[in-house]
């Protein structure tokens, strides 16, 4: 119920957007929820959370109603390929290694240019938007052509440009991966409001001991997020093993890529003496659950990076690795997969894992401050779940229902920075379907 | 487009319900995909399938289009506890024992009678209906209030009356309970034309060697499928073999429990040996990834039972233990999970996981003659996703889609026996409304 006309003068009103009869699920340090609650955002910030009798009087321009549903922060995806929604379900049920050597890596050399890109990414925020996720932080190439799409759909964004040891696209020889990254990162660190830069560093495997020097390096000169895939697979440690005698995160350390602004993701094969570097150097984890058990990758010990108090985020892989960017049954995935792979019904509780999505991803990927919870003070990333659903019925725990009973087709409305940007469950930044017609049309042409 | 007065005289149809335009995934025995494809059903059977222009000339008195979506058998749960949907979320995180002793049975013997029952069953189906399952078997108490209610609804299934050794919701002498689902069993036989009744003994661990003789035998004389939840979990393994120096699949077989009209779910903790004397007497499987996962309760040898050549369907369980009744999401975690358990990205690849969730779970429960695939001549349960959404396009392999990117909320409509259950995702045979309010209703008063 939007009454939009409420008041004409903005200087009687209280603030821009009023959300009601809403249960909060603040996500703060308390992880208070707030039971018939409403939050108030003053432009793009939350200026007062509390019970929707409590804030009775106060005005705003629009007023949403949850009708009852679930008001969340928006969730936080922490490690996705954006474009690649473009190969998703085109080769599944093979090893990493044939994934990228034989399918990935050539159909990126044909078909990946800016045009591409930007119809990939734009599908896969239109997905992201329509299953509650506010943030995401990806890693790929062409990224400026990533940023203009995120942009364009209204997604807060950490962007990496990838850096690789072979030709890649839009970077025909590999010896100036590292300079067309650190062009882009200074370039896009503030270009958009919504969107930092990042650089993204593909793995150990894939880049040498220079590479991975000099593009951790040329992050910090940027003083932006430096992502690399880490310890993915046995063969990976035991190359790494190998060629180095050390494991992946102490060759990683040796070379002193381990900083409080390193995002490490996958961190599957890594041991006890790891996860204390890890710990020691700050850095953050990004955990793949769906990714790692659809190529066979193997299981992170998330539980020992939580215990040592590693922030630790959610992320879904790109769609061609899941097959799908819906955080919702990431969390289920997760949730379930420690539980039986420990033996222990205890480990990886509701909560925990929905920090996970939440807060300790956007402190993974160091957007802690200004999002991940509903707080007073913090950017408005908001989503509404509308909760009048045979599967959400009756709700003992709304937290239970979030993690284990949830899809992302349970979001109703995603607010971004303070934005309506969806709406009812229709998209209000993109044009759908175009996007999808486009999508159709760049696939018909694909072979291998 | 619905274009039911067509033809006013039924002599000049040549079917009742034509549905075309769609992609077409028969699951018959060369799993044949008709691209732009069309059913043809006469009253509740399958009489045509091919492509949409080779049955342009057809008539019919109603016609679905498809709208280029995916048109496919109705999915099949092998497994659920259809009322406890009222008890989702109510107790999660603890261990399976505790769960039952110190929580289900608790809240059964207090809450459980036949308007719960069938207030918790209609919950059930109504979400089972949303999200594509048009046939499912249960084992639960009171199961005439069971029955009462899936009737209603319109799916198709086979309703088991439980047996245990102790006090049960229905059944206050325990020494009544093989006669109970006796009874119930022979009433409720062919009562209801969609539906076939069943005897539920609920495990090795909660009924004796004379209950669990007796109610095979009972269920041999009405010639009703037996169901029984085998081999969960470890401390069940080694409290059979303490007791009886066996497996606890030994131990059911040398009981004479197994033959081909044996459900055996979970099947966890089972040797070789024993999956060669499941195979030999017959019997089938209903495997449970996600219940097993969530109860960290082990991971099923499926690949055995598959090779071994055994009927080999999905069930979610109740959806206290899972925490949904969606099959997609299911098939999801079923493939995603054997790939890392086994560290094999080729194993359960996804056209095996789909034909476990619909032709080899309607085998499972003995209903593969009549439902489970588009094939002529059989009944007419039929799905119809609608792919138009950014997380199915671009589509190269729809079973892929299906397995890894769908879930139940992609559904559109739903035909059981060919009668039209759900239509652009509104339920016909249900008030969804007053189902959510007397649920919730019921869930305010529960206390442990």
């Amino acid at each position: 119920m939007a009454n939009s006309e409420q008041n004409s003068e903005p200087k009687y009103l209280d603030g821009d957007i009023l959300i009601k009869n809403g249960r909060i699920i603040t996500i703060d340090s308390q992880n208070r929820i707030i039971e018939n609650g409403a939050v108030l955002l003053k432009s793009d910030i939350i200026s007062k959370i509390g019970t929707t009798s409590e804030m009775a009087d106060l005005n705003a321009c629009t007023v949403i109603d949850a009708k009852g549903g679930i008001v969340m922060p928006g969730l936080v995806n922490t490690h996705t390929h954006l474009p690649m929604s473009l190969f998703r379900g085109f080769a599944d049920d093979i090893s990493l290694i044939t994934w990228l050597n034989d399918y990935m890596f050539k159909l990126e050399a044909r078909y990946i240019h800016p045009e591409t890109v930007r119809c990939g990414t734009l599908l896969s925020c239109a997905e992201m938007l329509l299953s509650g996720t506010t943030t995401c932080c990806d890693g790929y190439f062409h990224e400026e052509s990533v940023a203009e799409a995120v942009y364009t759909s209204g997604i807060r964004a950490v962007l990496g440009q990838g850096v690789i040891d072979f030709p890649a696209p839009g970077v025909v020889n590999p010896l100036l991966n590292v300079e067309t990254a650190t062009n882009y990162a200074r370039k896009f660190k503030n270009r958009y409001s919504r969107i930092t830069s990042s650089i993204f560093c593909h793995s150990p495997y894939t880049c040498s001991k220079e590479t991975l020097i000099s593009s951790k390096q040329a992050a910090v000169d940027a003083g932006v997020l430096f992502q690399i895939h880490v310890a993915e697979t046995r063969s990976e440690r035991d190359h790494i093993r190998q060629q180095h005698l050390k494991t992946v995160v102490e060759y990683l350390d040796s070379l002193g890529i381990l900083d409080s602004s390193t995002l490490m993701v996958h961190a599957i094969w890594v041991t006890d003496a790891d996860v204390e570097i890890i710990r020691q150097r700050g850095s953050s984890i990004s955990h793949n659950p769906e990714s790692n058990m659809k190529l066979a990758s193997g299981i992170a010990p998330v539980l020992d990076f939580i215990r040592a108090g590693i922030p630790t985020g959610l992320g879904t892989d790109g769609s061609a690795s899941n097959n799908n960017l819906d955080l919702f049954i990431e969390m289920d995935s997760a949730a379930k997969l420690h539980k039986v792979h420990r033996y222990d019904v205890g480990v990886l509780d509701v909560l925990s894992v929905l920090r996970m999505a939440t807060i300790e991803g956007a402190r993974a990927i160091g957007l802690g401050k200004i999002t991940g919870s509903l707080e007073i003070g913090k950017k408005a990333d908001i989503i509404i779940l509308d909760t009048h659903k045979p599967h959400l019925v009756p709700m003992y725990n709304p937290v239970s229902h979030l993690v284990y009973s949830a899809t992302g087709a349970d979001v109703r409305d995603v607010l971004i920075d303070g934005e309506i940007v969806v709406k009812d469950r229709k998209i209000l930044t993109l044009d759908l379907d175009s996007i999808l017609v486009k999508a159709t049309e760049i696939a018909t042409h694909l072979v291998i």
